[in-house]
C-alpha cells in the first residue's frame, strides 16, 4: 500500500509541512519493511524530535523519580514548584523522554514551569496497567519530595495523552490528591478504532492508520488480555467526574480528531471545566512543530494562557 | 555472521558496558538486516546519544554558519569567545548535530567554552570534499562575527575526526589563519584500511569492521572517484607540517586505534605538538560515555587540562 503523501491544506504554513514531511517519510518506510521490528520502529520514532527546534535557554538534567528513569527539562526562570508531568506519545510502545525532550522544553518554557518526562515501561514488554503504574509512581515521587499535588500537570501526547488522563483516574479512583491540571495533545484513547475521523481523516493523516493503531493496541494490552473497553486502558469509557481542569487539542487533518473531541464532550457532561482546540489542516500531535511552525507556537501560547488562568 | 559481544576487559568500569551494548545491539541489527537502507542506518545511529548522560547547565541554540546549519551547545559560564567547532562522526554517511549535542556539551563544559556541532552535507549524497568545504564555511562565519582564529578548536570523533585535521589542512593550503587546536577522538583516516588493529582488535571491537568502513568509503569517496590517499580525505597521506596543538585519543580495544597512533606518529614527526590518549580497554569514541563513565569523564578532565594548558 503506497499512497501520495497529504499535501498542505489551505491556510496551513509552509513550514508545518516539516511534521507532514517526517510523517509520509516514516510511513514509506513502514510500507517498505512489512517485518519492521520494534526495535527499528523505536529508532524510527525517536526521531520525532526533529520536527521540533531546540529550545533556547532550557537545561536538561536527568533522574529517577519512583523508580521511572526521565529528563528534567528547566527553562531558565521557572517556577521549580510547578511541575509538568510529561507523558510521551508512540502507542505506549514507541517514543521516549529524548524523542520529546525539545517538546517539554517549549511547553515548559511557555508555562514558566519545569518538566519531567518520564521514560515508563512500554509494550510489548509491559502491558497495561505498567505504563499508569509508572506514571503514578512519578507523581507519587513528586509529592513524596514537597511538590503540591495541585502545582502538578499531568500532560502527555498521542498515548502519552491517554495516559495523561489515565494516572489522574487512577489516582482519584485511590483516593489520592489529584493534579491540579490535565493537558491532552492528540489524546488516543479509543482502544476500539471506532471514531468516524479514522475514516474521514484516513487520506489527510500522513501516520496513523487502524493497521497501526490495531498493532499498538495488540501490544499494550496483549491478545485478549486487557479488555478494549477496561476505563484506565481507554478513558472513553471511564467516569470522567472530579477531574481537574482539562486542556485537549488535536489536528483537524488528523485520523485520531474523533478522541480529542469525545473526551472533551464526555468530560464536560461528567461537569470537568474543558477546553479544546481543534488547529485546521494540522497533523497528529502538531505541537511538536514548537520552534518552528507559527501554528504550534500559537497552540502553546493558547496553552500558557489556559495554563495561568 | 553473528559473532558473540565482546565481554569487558579487565579494568573497564561496568558503567562503560552502555556503549559496548549500544554497539553490539548496532552490530546485530546490521548483520539480521542485510538491505539495511542509508535512511535506517541514520535513524539507528542517531541513537549515538544515548550512551551519553544529559550534561547539565548547558542550554542549545540552532543556527545556521556559512550556510551550514547546527546546534550551539552553551554551557553556563563559558566563555562565547572560544569555540569548539565539532564535526560528528558516522563514516561521512550518518551521525549528526542531534547525536553528538550531549558530548559536544560535556566537552564544551569541561574546557569552559562554547561549542557549534555542524550538520555538514553528508554521503552518499554528497562525495568529498563537500564535507571538508562546510566545515571551512563554519570556521570562516565564525572568523566573520569576530572570532579569533585562535580561538577555535576544530574537534569532532570518528570520521569527524578526520574533518577536525583535514579542515586545518584545507585552511593552510589556502594561506588563511589558523584555528588554534585540534582535538581528534578515535579518528577515522586510512580510507586504504592497512591498519593492523584492523585485525587484531576485530574480536574487541563491538561496532567497527572492514566491511563496514567499505561501505562508508564508497559512499563518500564513490567508486573511484577520488583517491583512497587524497591527503584531504586520507590525513595520513597528508603534509602535517603547521598544524596547531592536537590532542588525539582512542580506545585501546578499538580497530581504529592504528589511525590514532599513526597521526600522531606523523604529526610529531612533522613537528607538531601532539598529546596522544590511548585508555585501555575502550571502544571507538568512548567519550561519548561522558556523565556515564568514569573512563570518559576522566578523559574529558585531561583534555581540559590540555586545552588550557
Amino acid at each position: 500500500m503506497t499512497t501520495a503523501p497529504p499535501t498542505r491544506p489551505t491556510g496551513a504554513s509552509t513550514e508545518s509541512d516539516a511534521l507532514r514531511a517526517l510523517y509520509a517519510d516514516w510511513s514509506a518506510v513502514i510500507a517498505a519493511t512489512p517485518d519492521l521490528t520494534t526495535r527499528l520502529f523505536r529508532s524510527i520514532f525517536d526521531e520525532w524530535h526533529q520536527a521540533t527546534r531546540e529550545p533556547e535557554d532550557v537545561t536538561y538534567r536527568e533522574e529517577s523519580l519512583g523508580g521511572v528513569s526521565g529528563i528534567w527539562a528547566l527553562p531558565a526562570g521557572a517556577d521549580p514548584a510547578q511541575v509538568l508531568l510529561y507523558t510521551h506519545g508512540g502507542g505506549f510502545a514507541v517514543g521516549s523522554a529524548s524523542s520529546h525532550r525539545k517538546l517539554a522544553g517549549h511547553v515548559a518554557r511557555a508555562v514558566g514551569a519545569t518538566a519531567f518526562v518520564a521514560d515508563y515501561r512500554r509494550a510489548p514488554e509491559h502491558r497495561h496497567p505498567a505504563q499508569v503504574e509508572d506514571t503514578v509512581a512519578v507523581f507519587e515521587a513528586l509529592l513524596a519530595r514537597g511538590t503540591a499535588p495541585a502545582d502538578v500537570t499531568t500532560i502527555g501526547d498521542s498515548a502519552g495523552g491517554n495516559l495523561a488522563v489515565a494516572t489522574v483516574l487512577a489516582l482519584r479512583d485511590a483516593g489520592r490528591p489529584l493534579p491540579g491540571r490535565v493537558v491532552a495533545f492528540s489524546p488516543w484513547l479509543d482502544m476500539e478504532n471506532t471514531g468516524a475521523t479514522l475514516v474521514t481523516n484516513a487520506a489527510s493523516d500522513a501516520l496513523v492508520t487502524v493497521p497501526l493503531l490495531e498493532g499498538m493496541i495488540a501490544g499494550v494490552l496483549g491478545e485478549g488480555h486487557v479488555d478494549r473497553r477496561a476505563p484506565l486502558a481507554n478513558p472513553l469509557h471511564a467516569d470522567l467526574t472530579g477531574l481537574p481542569r482539562l486542556y485537549v487539542d488535536a489536528g483537524g487533518a488528523e485520523a485520531l480528531l474523533d478522541d480529542a473531541v469525545r473526551l472533551a464532550d464526555r468530560a464536560r457532561a461528567a461537569g470537568v471545566d474543558v477546553t479544546l482546540s481543534v488547529v485546521a489542516g494540522m497533523q497528529h500531535v502538531f505541537p511538536f512543530l514548537a520552534g518552528t511552525a507559527p501554528e504550534a507556537d500559537e497552540e502553546l501560547a493558547a496553552l500558557a494562557a489556559w495554563y495561568r488562568g
